[in-house]
Parts: C-alpha cells; sequence; structure tokens
C-alpha cells in the first residue's frame, strides 16, 4: 500500500536558516523551492537518499504550520509515504475507516499529488500520502 | 554524509494499537520487536520500502519517551539518517559545531550502530544516525 517514506516535513520559522542546518552542515543538495500558496508555505526540497527533507515556512500566522510553530515551534511537522496511486490508497484507507483531511487528492509541491490523512487516525502523527509528477 | 532517511521514530502509548496502525492498517510489515533497557523503550520496527517506522513505547514515565508522551502526546518523536560510519558522521558534524547528545556510538536496535544529534543544533529536530547490522 505505502511505498516508501517519501520525505518528513520540518516546520522552520526561518528557511535561510534551515538550508544552511540541512544544505551546508548534514550536505543535503537543496533540489527545489516553492511557494504553495494552497498550504500556505514557502517549502523547499532537500535530497536525501531517494527521500526528501521538506523545509515548510508558514507565510502568516494563521496558517496550519503558522499555527503548528506558535503551538509547538520548530520541529518535525509530518511524514509522507510514497504511493503510486493516491485516489486509489485514500480509497483503500478510507474503506478501513481512516479519518482524512483530504477527501480527495490535491497538487502538492513539485507538481506532486497528495492528501493528508487526519492525525486523529493516526496516532498523532499528521501523514501524507504521495505520488510524485512523472518525471 | 547522511545515506537516507533509516527511519521515523513515533511515541505511543500503545503498542498493540500502534501495531493495528500501522502492520494492519497501512499494511507495514513488523520485522523486529525488541526491549532497549538503555533507551526506556519497547520498540518495534516496520518495514516500509527501505526504510522503517520504530513504534517507541516508553518503559515508565520517567524515560525519555515517557516525558516527551507527557509533554507532547503521542506522535512523530525522531527522524534517524542512515550512515555508513557513525563515529566518522558524528566527528564531521561535531567539526562542524553540532551538538551532540551520544558523543560516541552506543548499541541501539537490531544491534545497530545509533548516535543522536542534541535538537538545539537541529532546528528542534530531534535527529539519530544510524549504520544497522551487518546481514
Amino acid at each position: 500500500m505505502l511505498d516508501a517514506i517519501d520525505h518528513i516535513g520540518v516546520a522552520v520559522e526561518d528557511i535561510e536558516a534551515g538550508l544552511t542546518l540541512y544544505g551546508d552542515t548534514l550536505a543535503m543538495p537543496a533540489v527545489h523551492r516553492e511557494v504553495v500558496e494552497s498550504q500556505g508555505v514557502e517549502a523547499v526540497l532537500l535530497d536525501v537518499g531517494g527521500g526528501h527533507v521538506e523545509l515548510l515556512r508558514p507565510l502568516g500566522p494563521d496558517t496550519p504550520v503558522g499555527k503548528y510553530l506558535a503551538r509547538r515551534g520548530p520541529g518535525l511537522h509530518h511524514v509522507a509515504y510514497r504511493v503510486d496511486d493516491v485516489a486509489a490508497t485514500l480509497g483503500a484507507l478510507r474503506a478501513k475507516g481512516v479519518r482524512l483531511i483530504d477527501e480527495t487528492p490535491r497538487t502538492g509541491i513539485r507538481g506532486s499529488t497528495v492528501a493528508f490523512l487526519h492525525p486523529a487516525s493516526t496516532g498523532g502523527v499528521l501523514t501524507e500520502i504521495v505520488a510524485p509528477a512523472a518525471h
């Protein structure tokens, strides 16, 4: 059902400081940077093996990541698992009683297709499923 | 420096409920279960692609994971990156000014060699480096 850990999402207050940490100190190549208005974030992807670290800077305090930062401070925000077919996986999870944030897939960073499961159904872990855009 | 995301660590209050969620609902095969007294946890590893989810149930309220659960509730606890040589990576990170929890490598789950970096140096993210035991 889930093919691999695609990325971890990390909430940051300062994206340049995040790039210094992950890009310079931890030597992960930064490969993409994008403002994702629909999610209220500026995001950076850094490669690590076949997966990524996704830095998330909120565009404002009333965004989901802005509220998360105010409540919990910077740190691990979510985990994303790679799947072939987001819609089919959502259907299978819904049939098993998993509560969803996104009832249908939507477009995420770098043209990917994504959906979030509700942390109330996933042991407090904000969980995303993602199918990368075809290359 | 870091080869891949090896696993995410998830703090749980009830390991059987975690196994139902990750093993049954999310269909990840559980491959290992171990009490790691030195870390004060009972841990379960479930495979997802080449990585893992590591469920962590504290052995008591005064353990690091027990205190984490009391403070923040169940959810994402740490991320671990796979490396070839934990001691060499610790040395390189120390030389770059990264604050360490473990100054020298120690033995982790399933005979792995592990060390933790201090979240004060890693943007609030509790970060582990791990070299799996040779098979």
